[in-house]
């Protein structure tokens, strides 16, 4: 059994929101299915649209120049041209290889898959460090290196102070500092979008997502915070209209509202301790995470990942402990129930 | 007189669709504006939009396997793993440096503005060549080309045998053809979609725009087509959600519709002889272009230019030219009626 758990697993072990995999290969199981994999929020930020005139042009400079600056307000970035607008923070870190053009790259991790990814993939020679390493690699000369904060899957967080050392170090050994503040927007107090780019941090790189907080994955739309050096070499590998008018749309009025944010953030915050609570009483450990996804630990982890499946519900197993599973937040009622229900039989 | 229209003129010559820069300039003008600045079709395909689940969760990649598949099918490509769907075509052009990595690069033109300015912001070596030369110059050691085919603004087309020729020629010389048929779809006997990429045009890349002909540029939607090697290579580039939930939805949808281009082939083809009648009647002489653009010269076309736009119309000047401009199709008997006003009035 254990085995073909884990086959099962290691299809799911790369993303999460793989749910088109397993809907064809558990076609049989309780539908609809509750796709627990991924950190979305599953109560998505009620984004107008762009119009269909807006879908007919191109987005103009000045609507872009617009959105940018409604962001950099929400991140606390004190001068609009350091926030470079992108189709999304995974499109976006696949260029820091090209736009950086440092010797080598370090990744604080286990963490999200895709940054160790993007600088192989550029062929840059690229280590994946422990977080107690990483104070001693920033002395690696010429090392881009990323940090995600807090960290998915654990939720691990780097102080600001921390994360000032760490660039300080990296700069003076001709490096840079990645922060990838996907999940930023849960606890802004931990951000350093507003130092990212400035004079006494100019080689550290913020990322910040918007589909994760408000829920609109789909529309694709993204943040790079940087010098303005940086910024506008990024502008140019990105062209005229890196982001679409339904995104311009979603994302002025997301991040001009205020009350919702914060509204959400406590909202998304008691979800998270009734979902620590479901999983402690199935008797799972919590190790962490953010109010987006929760960590649990179990020693039969794979066969409990393998069981909530056959109800239905997909959660996130990691290839590198099979101990492991991330849980998101289901939505309304019935999905938690069918969870709680799922998780009271013992694998 | 002249002087004042040169100075409005150099606002516009960048590119098309700057309205927002007009409505500041010309805000007495009579409204609403008529953006005959850009080649974007004015009656835009009716496509579905991404359901709200969509646009919560992040696309799958079996969803975008899809549109890949159906945009092959489309261009007359037979294998969709040489088609890598991305935000736009302006956002892929501007990584081919970093893909292709050639020693320099040639840009067959006037043309497109983007094409030489993302060589040379990549720090490449870039030359602009007149169509005349262009053949000699593919002889040069490792140089990247670029052929705008049908042309933009002047609509020159070179045939599919003077392509391969071109390819072969730079191929051997370790270069490679970047053929942009951001135009392709009003006359697919020209394209060479079908042949970038296989093994008699390994050095040949084709770029397709979604947003001009089916009239959804605010979508972002572009695709490149390149040998399995390359296209991988792009992937790598973009990341795993290189477009968003309503791209995939509208390019699912819209090339899946042969009949609608079908038709549409024919009634802007009719729609452009409409115009180029009206320029004549002017007293312009129309230089060429394509169904969703006309280009025409008349000694005093600044005058023109800003004449127009004392009547709340911009039409597109050029900054190597002071005769020539361009002119997109108005949408609607009221705008046409419009246009045909104004160009009645000699500036």
């Amino acid at each position: 059994m254990d085995s073909g758990a884990d086959i099962a697993a290691g299809r799911f072990a790369h993303h999460g929101g793989r749910l088109c995999v397993a809907r064809s290969l558990f076609p049989d199981v309780p539908q609809p299915w509750i796709d627990l994999s991924t950190g979305i929020n599953p109560s998505s930020y009620s984004a107008p649209r762009a119009s269909a005139r807006e879908r007919n042009r191109l987005p103009e400079p000045s609507e872009l120049a617009k959105l940018e600056a409604v962001a950099a307000a929400a991140f606390g970035v004190d001068d609009p041209a350091r926030v470079v607008a992108t189709g999304g923070t995974e499109s976006a870190l696949r260029l820091l290889p090209y736009l950086l053009k440092t010797g080598s790259a370090v990744v604080a991790g286990p963490t999200y898959g895709s940054h160790a990814d993007a600088w192989m993939r550029a062929g840059v020679d690229t280590n994946m460090v422990a977080d107690s390493e990483v104070a001693a690699r920033a002395s690696a000369a010429g090392a881009a290196m990323t940090v995600v904060n807090p960290n998915n899957p654990d939720g691990r967080v780097l102080s600001r102070e921390q994360l000032q050392t760490l660039h300080d170090s990296l700069q003076a050994n001709g490096g840079a500092l990645i922060v990838d503040e996907a999940f930023g927007d849960l606890e802004p107090t931990h951000c350093v979008a507003g130092l990212a780019g400035t004079d006494r941090a100019a080689r550290m790189i913020v990322l910040r997502s918007f589909g994760k907080f408000y829920g609109l994955a789909g529309v694709r739309l993204g943040f790079v915070i940087a010098s303005p050096v940086i910024a506008t070499q990024l502008r140019h590998m990105l062209g005229d209209w890196p982001v679409s008018a339904d995104a311009l749309r979603a994302g002025l009025a997301a991040y001009a509202d205020e009350a919702w944010a914060a509204k959400t953030r406590l909202r998304l915050h008691r979800a998270a301790q009734r979902l620590d609570k479901l999983l402690v009483d199935a008797g799972m450990t919590i190790v962490g995470g953010t109010s987006l996804y929760r960590l649990a630990r179990a020693p039969n982890a794979r066969a409990r990942f393998t069981q909530l499946i056959s109800h239905g519900i997909l959660a996130r197993p990691f290839d590198y402990d099979s101990t492991l599973l991330r849980f998101g937040l289901p939505l309304g009622a019935k999905d938690w129930r069918r969870l709680a229900d799922a998780l009271k039989v013992q694998p």
